[in-house]
């Protein structure tokens, strides 16, 4: 039977999109319904969303932030107030024409992101300087209205935390929007051991109606890659439109800076792809669920059962840890345990009772480590920090080995073949490159990363001159 | 300026919609936005759901429950497949029937409760005894589409838990219902000081779809009953429309026996309602944002801000304190911190600081402490404590005094002009008399208690033999 579930699995280099299928239905991380394109996160899958909102939440309210709730639907006209946004998200949101058996006179749409909503509800607040500046947070549910979808990474409904924020001068938005990105950052590589590329889109990717768009993009097993959380600078676009104005220090009237940024269930989809093997999941410590599994060994054994008890008592105010003491046989609760990614499973049986020891395992790597009794909660503590950067370090090297430079399209074409993953190149800035470039390789510009140096001094694509440099890739 | 805003709160007793009102918009709970019949819960009010939350979900994670998501959208076919349930439902529910240009071939309602999905769900993953119990919560935000609206009470859209569960036998099941609704009951008296009945409701008021629904009811300042939690045992029925069986002990398949629960943000319009009084909001302690708020007198003058600062700084990683250092007048401070509802204010001055001492001032009774320097921490905790069950003590009182018996239906009309509140009187059991009751007085039926002695042999509307001690009051 353990072999089975195993088996159950299709290998991630044979069929990446069915390995990943794979795991988030057999790991019990979702399942569907009869709702197209949504997706039902079960208890596991659940408990991952609630740790990585707990240490997201921490960091927003620790910069500062307020949590506050704005409505789900928004009528037709006040989404139609920005231009660039509606034309960015009118043939993407779901519509409500009726509440019970009456037409409403106008459509409401469900919120695919809150700027208006927020924008409207500043232009009621903020009155003086001495109102700002508004740091706002909210934690909701918003749908985009895909025709493709899959679990976590592209779905109608998804979950996430939208900020939204005013400021006096244009030096404290981009503070704000950067400061932002550097949290998203943060808890990708500290929290998630997801190593990222900080970075500005270009004018073609960036957010509807904002004048600048930052991300932070990861690199999936795959070669793939996936943007993974993004900060926005609107400047004061919206609050001119909306008239979010405040008197300044002058006493004139001027509209306040704005900013918006989210982070979204999606980032559950990049851990599995950045972390999974071929056994199922392979989560960090920092957010698993169950950091370490209890399996008794021969548990119909005088004392088994008790000692791993006793373990379990001792570990348990300090660590999130479970016990498997059911009656399905140790192959088994192995196979169930690194299907589920967790990071440490301790084996206890009668020999190592004898032996005053148990046996560590760690999900990662498969070692298996003795570790004398007295010793086992500063050992597992260890051991999970050093999985938590192995993670990390073991990501960053693949995301280095499928880096590559190409200085022209020959070299770009070949790269994304043989090397997939990202690639670094210079571009001249004109969108038809991008275009172009997207056309024949279906590879996007990713970002223009902070704080590197050119690769040469020609765009990869026209051969002018090169404006910046930019990450590339095929993502998701 | 202070006293201007005092005066900006209607009287209670004047008005009591309109104070309530007045409090939740100047204590800036909430804000209205172009989105008929929403609300937008401020921070204030935000940071009230997540102190209530936060203390409900540890319940129902320590009774063994587990969070989960599910859709937003229910496509109409589902919801119709338990026809007692889209009977009451269907006239409430909000459609979409476009995504982005496309017209649906399906119309999808937004979930305005969601047992359709858990059965649906729960018809995937069960199948053995083995499976069970399964223990799902969700937190989530759901419509009813409510002609008439208020903040809190009535709102198109709220923010609430859905436990639903399923159970091999009938009084597991029933047992589960019971041991919510006493959960509620806690969080409700121990956590919000709001007392509470417990009981059952009748046949005309239960659950669309439920074999029988519990409730708690609590009485509001102008004696107007609110039911604030539900909790539904379902028997087999949705288990039986939707095919949720299981292979018993016996290895027979049979049906699930099903519960429901649910609790709602409409538990901040209680709390307002129960506590508040002429100067504003009145929070009880153990869910206030700020518990002790920290006023600086003749701030201007040496020492004083420093003193200040340093009380904050000792007290802040046991209480949620604040310190209120603005340029605004001390008086001024004093009306935004009662108006908050915030339980403690310490005030300290030179004075006070020549005498080693603050001013505690308590916001439910306005009572005067003066603390030496040494006591403040466990003056303020013990201090705390006695708010806290002096509000319930309160609220209790209040209460009983608008409980009052009614054996016809003379005694019925006359209390309920002379006492409002709630009125004890029995019931026959036929939907008729509560049709008629309600009819004659807009009273309803608010449950038949737990474990109440009746009042007499007679219902108190027809004079046949009566069944029920029934609970009865006008409600929100």
């Amino acid at each position: 039977m353990a072999k089975q579930l195993v088996e159950q699995i299709t290998n991630m280099d044979k069929d990446f999109a069915q390995w990943y299928t794979d795991v988030v239905t057999k790991a019990e991380l979702i399942d569907y319904s009869s709702v197209r394109g949504s997706m039902i996160i079960r208890p596991y899958g659940y408990a991952i969303w609630e740790n990585i909102k707990a240490s997201l939440d921490q960091e927003i309210k620790d910069t500062g932030h307020e949590n506050v709730y704005m409505p789900l639907l928004i009528p037709e006209s006040l989404l139609q107030k920005e231009k660039d946004h509606i034309k960015g998200f009118a043939p993407e949101v779901a519509w409500v024409t009726h509440g019970g058996d009456e037409k409403l006179a106008e459509r409401l749409c469900i919120r695919p992101t809150s700027e208006v909503l927020f924008a409207e509800h500043y232009k009621n607040i903020i009155h003086s300087y001495r109102d700002l500046p508004k740091l706002y947070n909210q934690w909701s549910n918003v749908v985009r209205w895909e025709k493709t979808t899959r679990p976590f990474l592209r779905t109608l409904e998804f979950l996430w935390q939208e900020g939204h924020t005013c400021h006096e001068t244009e030096d404290e938005a981009q503070k704000e929007t950067l400061k932002m990105l550097d949290v998203y950052a943060d808890i990708c590589e500290r929290v998630l051991a997801i190593p990222v590329i900080k970075g500005r889109k270009t004018e073609k990717e960036k957010f509807a109606g904002a004048k600048s768009t930052y991300t932070i993009e990861s690199l999936m097993h795959d070669g793939k890659a996936l943007q993974s959380g993004t900060s926005h600078n609107f400047g004061t676009g919206f609050a001119e439109t909306f008239g979010i104005e405040f008197l300044n220090r002058e006493g004139k009237l001027q509209p306040v800076h704005q900013t918006s940024w989210g982070f979204t269930t999606r980032i559950i989809g990049a851990m599995i792809m950045v972390h999974g093997d071929d056994k199922g999941l392979v989560l960090p410590p920092a957010i698993a669920p169950t950091q370490v599994q209890i399996v008794p060994i021969a548990q119909h054994k005088e004392g088994v059962l008790d000692a791993a008890y006793e373990i379990h008592h001792s570990l348990q105010t300090s660590l999130r840890v479970s016990i498997d003491a059911s009656d399905k046989k140790p192959g088994w609760k192995f196979n169930e345990s690194e299907m589920k990614g967790i990071p440490i499973r301790l084996e206890i049986g009668p020999k190592d009772i004898e032996n005053g020891k148990v046996v560590l395992v760690r999900r990662d790597t498969g070692e298996k480590i003795d570790v004398k009794n007295h010793e086992i909660e500063t050992a597992i503590e260890r051991l999970l920090q050093e999985i938590q950067s192995s993670l990390y370090e073991k990501a960053l090297e693949h995301r280095l080995t499928k880096t590559s430079v190409a200085v022209n399209m020959d070299e770009f074409k070949d790269n994304l073949l043989q090397v997939g993953g990202f690639i670094k190149a210079m571009w001249c800035g004109d969108q038809a490159c991008e275009d172009q470039i997207k056309e024949q390789t279906q590879a996007t510009s990713r970002c223009i990363p902070f704080e590197e140096k050119g690769v040469s001094d020609t765009c990869v694509y026209c051969g002018r001159a090169a404006k910046e440099l930019v990450y590339w890739a095929k993502a998701y």
